[in-house]
């Protein structure tokens, strides 16, 4: 099937919206002028609610890896205790640049799929006292299961009520609700390309007040991904190095369709086409991968069938326009995963669904033509009517 | 006077040329898929000649700051000796971050405006032997001096032949020859920004064999910035990270036109295009700041005329569409700098000229009319007919 554009059905980078496109394209300005002042205060105070923070957001021109990065070198130094609380290949990255920077680090490892239970959290840190800080994962994006990160953040209060709370937001702000300050959470990252519909480039780091004084005494040492200049650059309307600014000009496009779209009807939005992904791929035949009880808003990781070839499956999927993403890590091979975030519409996941119909049957798994697409619709059209 | 788009003479981000705005409102694809391959691929092609080598190019998403920061963390441990050839802001920063990665750095320092003399630099090898690294700034973008770098590298070649040689040509690569192979420099870092004609957001780091393998000896913590997961990745035609695919694709048109142009014209319209700048603000009564004998071809720094004030100046400027830069650091208010490198033509120099001429006369410094413009272009005639 020829078609002019592909669907891109990964979990980021995710589809650009016509003027997000548009404004990728606008001609370069000087990035100390009064017009990018404007911008930057604009994207920041469209952007505190959806964090849920009244606090400081800073811009960073890199990709999510960076990003994590920054919330590391930031709030840790080498020898302190932390916690990082994995689910997945992203929980487990993090985990790996604390140890890379001399962090003392307990992994409290959930078997990928499932999430961190908050009893087994409260029962860890009753046992391990003295965490500098804890690191959880919002939405791990290797696996499709999103943590209940309020309930997880109310026990670390409680039981280590001096530790640091970090989290990697990274595909879940934005296009989930988030209360970064009404749950006491100390650090979010999020990044450009995933509910914020523009090109990967920028990571955006909000911040608690207590992180912010914790930071002055964190020895790591760091320069380009140090927070502090870019909250003293920022008061000024300016990022402290040169900020990628074609992303800068599509994160705030982004924010202008979210503005007009709301952030209720966006996250009923993602809800939809999660639980009509979900719907037709089980009407299909595939096992969904995470814990139904944490399925994520935002992407879905589905099991490849027993005897399936996953490369050419894929690649039958792209010459019919749309494009899957790959299992990560162990999982490569294994399961494949579905984008539902950002610039997602019910149409296009019928649309991603109808070709893996239509794949499937080529491939000869037993798959009855329109139940995949059918199933996702009436879930759907269950959900916009509230069940 | 009104214009329909500003002439942005800053020393980057420079203006796009439209196929490369064209570029950055392109729909995201697959970073893992093979088309992404091809394009990384012609990128690093394209880009070894104007760096001056057949090694990799490494293509990581931050701005000159952070690809200044990879030189650093990739190629020094704590406690190493290293020697900073400091010229101006730039060379200052990455003497800063070699000390904030704990490095024992030694700064030989020029005053500002020149360069370092390889007599200097000879003497001072010659006396402090067992440095292991040497850090240079090829073209300082706050003075608008570009250093002797093939006789700087033969002396630290001669001397301390056992020193990594690390050079910042952020804004001279690609507008200026650059042959690092054949100088014996081991790493060069550049930014999508400059010359290349893009956004910012893509630093490029060119390394050669030598500074390869003293990297699995670098103890210095890194995660984000080792280049030694680009290297693994970009033989299979990924970035380690997810790219900035907007500022790839725009890079890669840019090197296009670059291709379509040729680097012997590409070079000598920078040489023509300085010295018009030169030319046209001596002619208005302005003194230049750098040493004559070694003016930047990518950036010319201007004294502020005694009494005249800077911030008045530029926005009478910009009111007239032309967007100059301030003077950096200690120059602020006491110099102004203006970029011809990347997509700039002698027609937009003379427009520049034009309006400060204008409002050099509103201003009421002693300035004849037309007197800047018939200097820039006779100097840019006499240049391009081989003077």
């Amino acid at each position: 099937m020829s078609r002019f554009e592909a669907n891109l059905r990964i979990p980021g980078p995710t589809p650009l919206p016509p003027s997000v496109r548009e404004a990728g394209g606008r001609q370069m300005t000087n990035h100390r002028g009064p017009e990018f002042a404007v911008t930057l205060r604009r994207i920041v105070a469209r952007m505190q609610p959806y964090f849920g923070t009244t606090g400081d957001v800073a811009i960073l021109t890199c990709v999510g890896t960076g990003g994590l990065e920054a919330t590391v070198v930031n709030t840790i130094s080498p020898g302190d205790r932390v916690l990082a609380v994995t689910i997945g290949l992203f929980g487990d990255r993090v985990a790996q640049i604390a140890s890379v920077y001399g962090a003392d680090v307990t992994r409290l490892a959930s078997e990928w799929g499932r999430v961190a239970d908050p009893d087994d959290l409260r029962a860890h840190l009753e046992a391990n006292p003295g965490y500098r800080a804890v690191f959880l994962t919002h939405n791990e994006t290797s696996t499709g299961a999103i943590n209940p990160i309020a309930e997880q953040a109310a026990v670390i209060r409680a039981v280590a009520p001096d530790a640091l709370i970090i989290v990697d937001g990274v595909s879940g702000v934005g296009a989930v609700p988030f209360e970064m300050d009404r749950w006491g959470i100390d650090v979010v990252v999020t990044a450009s390309q995933k509910a914020w519909m523009a090109a990967p480039g920028l990571a955006m780091i909000a911040v608690s007040e207590r992180a912010w004084l914790a930071m002055d005494e964190v020895t790591t040492p760091r320069f380009y991904f140090d927070l502090r200049p870019h909250r003293e650059s920022q008061v000024h309307g300016m990022t402290a190095w040169t900020p990628a600014l074609a992303v800068v000009y599509q994160v705030d496009a982004g924010l202008e369709l979210m503005a007009a779209e709301g952030a209720e009807a966006i996250f009923a939005r993602h809800e939809v086409c999660a639980a009509a992904t979900r719907a037709g791929l089980r009407a299909l035949g595939f096992d969904l991968f995470a814990d139904p009880a944490h399925f994520s808003p935002t992407v879905t990781a589905a099991r490849v069938p027993d005897g399936l070839d996953w490369p050419s499956f894929r690649a039958a999927m792209e010459a019919g326009g749309v494009v899957l993403a790959d299992g990560l890590g162990p999982l490569a091979g294994k399961v494949f995963r579905i984008g539902h975030l950002g610039s997602v519409t019910l149409g296009e996941i019928l649309d991603a669904i109808s070709v893996i119909e239509e794949v499937a049957i080529q491939f000869g798994l037993p798959v009855q033509a329109g139940a995949g697409v059918a199933a996702a619709q009436a879930a759907a059209l269950d959900l916009r009517r509230g069940r």
